[in-house]
């Protein structure tokens, strides 16, 4: 039945083949174009051998042939699993070793990865490249393309619960896992989003950020492809650029990462684009400060500025903050979308009373059915009916969740719970810290100890003493960092999350490199503390 | 989980308790008063032993209370049975006792017919009734709203295919039949709708259509309470009253059965009102003549007049009628909905080329999983994965459906298929024609022949004869009407439609009279012809 992502794109394709899907770099395809590429293409895959169930991987950066991979791939029934390319060989290997991919998409960007991974993935047969100076020994896109135009091909018949789309996540396991999202799993996704920001056909959605994430695929581009609407993708962030294009395309909404926002707002020569056109902004992670939202709210007058939470195995957006709440609710990331529950529990799935931070749990159609060959964490994470994010946050008398921090975050010292971002906060006060993150560290007497990493504001001095006597006077004595790193940068993923995996890994040798009695921190010299 | 339709309400109760969710005579319902008073109903109910499974009826003219009825029902996992109250005693008798219905809800107006039949329905426990004046011996709505105003309770947990609402409808058959909607039938539905025709939160609806149809109910009204908005009830259809409304409420969308656009177009004083919030209104049933459709569009200049065709097996709207085809493809009621597969087949179920007539086959999401305790008429409308809808109608080169009759309206004779349609045609082609319909008269020789019944303009003068010679003029003499009778009004149902069956059951005795040397017509007298 009609159920296929592809069958969507048709529907459009059949009812209103003129209304632009897709604008890239000057090229604009209709939902006509889009779908006569996507059916080429789909004709060339099957010639070539995919099946139904097979898994076909996408290395690309942002392109219009990102989502047509998608739907040619669904057409046939097959599966596809973007690729973070920031990964290395190694993470790379495991993923389509372990998907078992049969196709991988990329371009010459990539080239050097592909060609090194290719000889150790077995079932990978082809390599099929993108845009211009395609490797010897790889499938060309647009020959393809050329090759099958006109060819038609029914899509494959689908139900609610067949698998759309793979994504690994790497999270807090040794390995990364495969999240299976099903149709119905989109969809639900798509219908929340729809219903809360009344997406319609005349919206037109820049993509900005990664499309191998969720966030740049499905917060909200999926969405908007489901209301027959347009998305005008960038290949890569730059502030000007991004709002020339908004300006240009009359781009309606985006999502952008907390990382994004903060570089857009420090560029010179935002002020003088035609902005109204926006009526909201999907973002996620991190708190922004009062200040930084009212000047994101001056530079797009019309938007509504939706903090976000959500996680790939709930293809995104699970709370939104609603625009009347921006500033009254601030730090919070709103209520639950629509069809699904969540529940603050405590480590028997009991539910918390208001205000008391616990495991937050997940229920609805939207939610996964599990990980990818992973029994093991599948039924870790679905326990009794519900998904556990391993996030803790809390609800507050209004039903208004708090995300206080990632389950493994918090930091266990001598019985007592530390919120990592507590610390955080009493740190970020110091108008001299640009950014802070505080990790623990094994320690043989308390387990762990809390430990900071900071870094300082261009041309702005500060100590560790400093910052310990202003934890001091704010924190419990255990919450006080036993040590305060300064680096030039926090590791961040590409939405924008800090990395507090790689601080943990590297934070004792850093307190090894302080106990020999280098400088308190071996970053410190890069800030003049 | 939340896919309760109570869920929905309260989703908006707690993310917009203020906002408006419905508006009737004076009264404003906002979602956090309209989430309490069905949850103090649901406690009522339950109070009186209602639970999951249960069937409760609802015989009420349009009223708020109808809309709380399903949802306070819905709450408890019980199933809401709307029952047109146009219905005489012996198939209220028929419809409450097949369903097996426990709680029946209604009003003073219809005391008589209730008390008739109450005794003649063992498993019916209470009647419930709405408004003033309730009589001895029912529950009084308001006192058990009063009495458990604040009570809460959770909405029972359901699933896709649980059941949301059974609605009655008399077809083909001797007995009517009891279409078993589910929760999934009814959001698959609403998503088609949203995704359509753009509805957000800020849509409001108007329902002036009767709420025991799946027009008044869902076309759209039902999708506007999914996504948030407001719908403004009319108890009756009044024209001005009707546009005042619209004014007043700023309605943004309808659905209008033919009946009521004629009468509106032809009353006195409809063009003093500001009608521009008004986006689209939903028509289906008969063609409307290109200068009527114009008229409409007059009258609402922003409006967007969408035909569509659709069935209470599918929860209403299967096809629309884009805005821009409106005059081109006239006559067409437009192409499938997202999710949804139309063909048409002919009696093998295989597909037939455009322009060829066969009976339309959906399948999809919004399709319903059967009739209620008739295994038979489950198996024969389902068959072979597809809904046989029973009705006759082909596809043009672009894809845009015609419907040409019901499949029962097909007249066959001397092994001939007639669309009575084809024959109407030529007889609306004489202006003085009001209204025509044809239908099949058995016949020895034949097996059946076409006759008409026709109505004449107020002043107009017609005969037989004219418009025979009119018929064997453009007609193969086998589709020229053996009689042509005379009659004061078609006989329709609420929703506008010919009621074909009645024609039938009188067609044999009408001929008689004409043999036995009457008038060409028994009716024909009432029309100075």
């Amino acid at each position: 039945m009609t159920f296929n992502f592809s069958s969507v794109i048709e529907h459009y394709a059949e009812r209103h083949p003129e209304r632009e899907a897709i604008i890239y770099e000057g090229r604009r395809l209709s939902y006509g174009q889009l779908q006569e590429r996507c059916e080429a293409l789909a004709c060339a895959l099957q010639e070539r051998g995919l099946k139904a169930g097979d898994i076909v991987a996408i290395l690309l950066k942002n392109c219009p042939e990102f989502l047509e991979t998608i739907i040619a791939v669904n057409r046939l029934g097959a599966v596809a699993l973007p690729v973070n390319w920031r990964l290395v060989g190694e993470e790379l290997v495991y993923i389509l070793n372990h998907s078992e991919t049969k196709l991988l998409v990329s371009e010459r960007e990539f080239a050097p990865v592909v060609e090194a991974v290719r000889g150790r993935c077995p079932a990978l047969s082809h390599v099929l490249g993108v845009g211009a100076d395609v490797p010897a020994g790889w499938l060309v896109y647009d020959e393809l393309l050329a090759a099958h135009q006109g060819q038609r091909i029914a899509a494959v018949e689908v139900g609610s619960d067949d698998l759309h789309r793979l994504m690994y996540t790497s999270g807090t396991t040794a390995y990364p896992k495969g999240v299976m999202i099903s149709y119905g799993n989109l969809y639900w996704k798509n219908i929340a989003q729809i219903t809360l920001f009344g997406i319609t056909a005349a919206d037109r959605t820049l993509i900005v950020g990664p499309l191998y994430h969720v966030g740049g695929l499905d917060l909200p581009a999926t969405s908007v492809l489901y209301a027959g609407g347009s998305v005008v993708i960038l290949r890569k962030f730059e502030p000007l650029a991004l709002l020339e294009t908004v300006q240009r395309e009359r781009v309606t909404n985006m999502w952008l990462p907390p990382s994004m926002i903060n570089m857009l707002l420090q560029a010179e020569g935002i002020w003088n684009y035609d902005l109204s056109s926006v009526r909201f902004i999907i973002d996620g992670g991190e708190k922004m400060p009062i200040p930084l939202i009212q000047k994101l709210l001056s530079l797009f007058p019309q938007a509504w500025f939706a903090d976000a939470y959500g996680l790939t195995e709930t293809v995104s957006g699970d709370t939104y903050l609603d625009k009347a709440k921006t500033i009254e609710k601030i730090g919070s990331v709103g209520k639950p979308c629509l069809h699904l529950e969540l529940r603050v529990v405590d480590e028997n799935d009991r539910p918390l009373p208001p205000r008391q931070p616990g495991e937050i749990v997940l229920r609805g159609p939207k939610v996964f059915k599990g990980y990818w060959k992973d029994p093991e964490a599948t039924a870790a994470a679905l326990r009794n009916g519900w998904f556990h994010t391993g996030d803790i946050g809390y609800l507050d008398e209004e039903g208004y969740l708090y995300i206080v921090d990632r389950k493994k975050d918090m930091i266990i010292s001598g019985g007592e719970n530390i919120a990592s971002l507590e610390v955080e906060r009493v740190l970020y006060e110091d108008p001299r810290v640009l950014e802070a993150a505080v990790v623990g560290m094994p320690h043989p007497r308390w387990g762990e100890v809390p430990v900071a990493y900071v870094v300082v504001k261009p041309g702005q001095t500060v100590t560790a003493e400093e910052l310990r006597a202003a934890c001091q006077a704010k924190l419990a004595r255990f919450k006080v960092p036993h040590h305060i790193f300064f680096i030039e940068a926090l590791p961040r993923n590409p939405s924008g999350k800090v990395l507090k995996r790689e601080l943990r890994l590297r934070v004792a040798e850093d307190a090894a490199a302080t106990a020999r009695g280098g400088s308190s921190s071996p970053s410190q010299s890069a800030n003049p503390a």
